[in-house]
């Protein structure tokens, strides 16, 4: 990976001077142009060997882009928020808005890496973790963020030098392990760097390396290197991007999972009090265990039109203490959401450890109604599926217990209810003409919810269907599988 | 993944009938249309329980579509000349041409899900070959091959019904073990099987879930799915696909690891001759050794024009047995190599073990001429980088040791080669204009020599690169790097 950065390269301080304005002002051209119409957002990575000059890099940038619109991050070992949340969390909560260039001082590679370099991982573990940053980063490139991946690297010879310097300065103080700080096993640490580099680099995000022997070359190489990708993306956007279109082909009877719930299903008041009474009881038990305080607990409600979500979710929450969860209702996306990929607004509210969140309807909102009445392309929202299950094993891996519920109802329950909100005045907010368009496209949110269903129940992260004609049978099932859940995770 | 599948799905007979001609009408028609223009060809991977069907669904695929054009193979255990080479070489071999569609019984799934259903591989290792194979499947799609593939699943109660009838007719033997024979691990296999389907489930390559308890259901949404398929993507690939495009960005200085070499390096005749006879003496040696019968040799030559490739594979295979080796000059790809990825035709010539294969210019052609000339869209020579990657980590992976040569002269050189053959009556034949204009390419293949050596050079299978200018020095280094490889690896 390395051997041409290797060789020896070097600018004059003159050449470098008489190069630098002229790519000073392409570069606030091409950002200018970017910001004009914000057709994608750019992260560019700064990764590599310490002393190499990450920093300076890092200014360098700042100094040629406009940085109102130029937000730098660097990420060092994890404060306590981002210790409470799951490991990806903190970099999702700093993806740029379209329009903007984030500059990123350390990232998702570092800790794989690292663990990798100190012989923590093996290598189909590091493989992994490799195909998992391939899946994450061709999501961002599907969602509208260019990433520009940048790994610096010296000479064996520079780098002793530096590191000498570096150790007389601050009274040969131990450095903060990174990707490479020792020269001593810098072979071995090139090894590894330059397997995660290959597997890693693809058409939509790929790594260049940088000598960094010579500041001079190296801030122009990367001058010219951030030049060339936001020139060559900001001609591409006019293109149209297909790909593969998924076919969405409906079962031959239309029959799906849904239509093998019992909808009769119901319990009779005495019972359905006394037994709501105990599960709310050891929901709030639960939920004040010790063990509870290093997981946290999702909770997604999903379900047709006036199935009954908003009861269910009071019911819940009048067991919990008010200051352990929050409730998020979804609606259409707002503008910021919007300049953002599309689980961004649902990372931001993933909670802390000991908390609580529950989703009243959630991002499965874009292989429900955005597929039905296509906001999303069908490709979005065929990929949309391997990016949710993805998004949920990180959760999981973060230790969070997700509860997925569908609360399901007929049709004509559905018709019943929306009659009685009609004509009931405190009801009548509750009923709007969207609900009735969606109920003509009944069967095309069959089948949407057949396939969600089908390809997001993992084992980690199952659905749960919900009988919900009788609200109080589903009310008691909604708090039982809670209690059920949080019982046999804690 | 099976939850909507394993609902019950039941058509009557008279239903299927009244379906069946309307839907062979379509699918003749597609398939003709798809054998017009040959925009791409098609895959459909049978997979799924055994007793589900697989035999019924290819003999009605044969029955629904022309045959001359359907291609129906089926794996089993490897045979001798499979064994004998890397694990995927069977299914490259099998790949089918544009325009055809080929029908795989068994596949690349099998042995990674034999090997974790018998709990031979942990997770990691199986995420690792998923994410191989979702590599895989993405250089298909992107070279034109559509994947269809069908899970057939049948209920616990019938699949227990079948599986007693067919002990009842075999007397009782033991079946084949493929991906679920047993009733009692049911679950145990749907989890592991669910979790390949949800990981490789993508918008290039989806899975189908297939009922089978009802033979009429599973036919009638077997060939309504393949139908599907052929028209979206015949109506799909008159759109561009763009994707992202690589940014080449030259080096500041164009200096690379080219740029290390020293040319002067020379060797006199007495110890060339030397050095060479004792290389030859060891390389014959080493090539009859008992540990190469259970390796194969593969060997790339590359070089600048007029570096003495030739001269140098005639110094390499005087010491070989005839019978040992076989040499494969590569020019442009001719028409059956052109319907077909753009590896294909290497895989071919994969050498089974204890042979040698040596290439005269390689796959390599893709990053070098393909990419200078064009011939290659900066999409395809930029994802052709990890794709040779991927392909030479299964030659290793097969026990193939591959050794890869760049002979490197410098331009005077090549000029002075380029006029002495034009004055040499009998060496006339050997420089034609393209030699010329490719040397007015001099810089871009220099770019592109860099940036090939960088990014494939890999600890399994580096490059060599040889100094040419003195002939002598170049025949006894390649033959010395071959016989310290076999050397080191057996």
């Amino acid at each position: 990976m390395f051997e041409s950065a290797l060789v020896e390269h070097k600018l004059g301080k003159e050449e470098y001077e008489l190069a630098e304005p002229e790519l000073r002002t392409r570069l606030i051209e091409a950002q200018l142009a970017l910001l004009e119409r914000r057709p994608f957002a750019m992260i560019v990575l700064v990764s590599g060997m310490d002393g190499a000059g990450k920093t300076e890099v890092m200014h360098r940038l700042s100094e040629w882009l406009d940085p109102r619109h130029l937000q730098t991050v660097a990420y060092g070992d994890r404060d306590e928020a981002e210790r409470a949340r799951p490991a990806m969390w903190r970099y999702w909560r700093d993806l740029p808005a379209r329009g903007e260039i984030a500059v990123m001082f350390g990232s998702w590679y570092s800790e794989p890496l690292r663990d990798r370099l100190l012989g923590q991982t093996g290598r189909n573990r590091f493989e992994r973790q490799l195909a998992a940053i391939n899946r994450f980063e061709e999501m961002l490139s599907d969602e509208g963020i260019v990433l520009l991946k940048f790994l610096l690297v010296l000479s064996a010879a520079e780098q002793k030098r530096r590191l000498k310097a570096l150790a007389k300065r601050t009274g040969g103080a131990s450095r903060v392990f990174e990707e490479w700080t020792d020269v001593a096993h810098r072979d071995q640490a090139g090894a590894v760097v330059g397997e995660a580099v290959r597997r890693t680099s693809s058409n939509h995000a790929p790594w260049t390396v940088l000598p960094c022997d010579d500041p001079e070359y190296r801030d122009l190489s990367l001058g010219r290197a951030v030049l060339a990708c936001l020139q060559s993306h900001l001609e591409a956007v006019a293109v149209v991007r297909p790909l593969a279109v998924p076919v969405a082909i409906p079962n031959v009877d239309r029959r799906n999972v849904l239509d093998t719930l019992d909808l009769a299903l119901a319990l009779d008041k005495a019972e359905s009090r006394k037994r709501l009474e105990r599960a709310q009881f050891n929901l709030l038990e639960q939920s004040q265990r010790k063990a509870f305080r290093d997981r946290a607990l999702v909770v997604v409600f999903e379900g047709h039109d006036a199935a009954g979500k908003g009861g269910a979710i009071r019911r819940v929450v009048v067991a919990l203490d008010p200051r352990q969860y929050r409730i998020y209702p979804i609606a259409a996306p707002n503008e910021e959401e919007k300049v953002h990929p599309y689980l961004w607004r649902f990372w931001r509210n993933v909670p802390p450890r000991g908390r609580i969140a529950i989703f009243d309807r959630s991002w499965y909102g874009r292989v429900l109604v955005e597929r039905v009445e296509g906001f999303a392309s069908p490709t979005e929202w065929g990929r949309a599926y391997s990016e949710i299950n993805d998004f949920e094993e990180e959760l999981a891996e973060g230790g969070i217990i997700l509860v997925k519920l569908w609360l399901a109802i007929g049709k004509d329950e559905q018709l019943r209810r929306f009659e009685e909100r009609a004509d009931t005045g405190y009801k009548q907010f509750k009923i709007t003409d969207e609900d009735w368009r969606n109920r003509e496209k009944w069967d095309l949110y069959h089948d949407a919810i057949g396939d969600m269903i089908d390809r997001t129940s993992t084992t980690m992260s199952p659905w749960t269907l919900v009988e919900a004609q009788d609200k109080r049978w589903a009310r008691v099932k909604v708090v039982e599988t809670l209690v059920d859940r949080l019982t046999s995770e804690l």
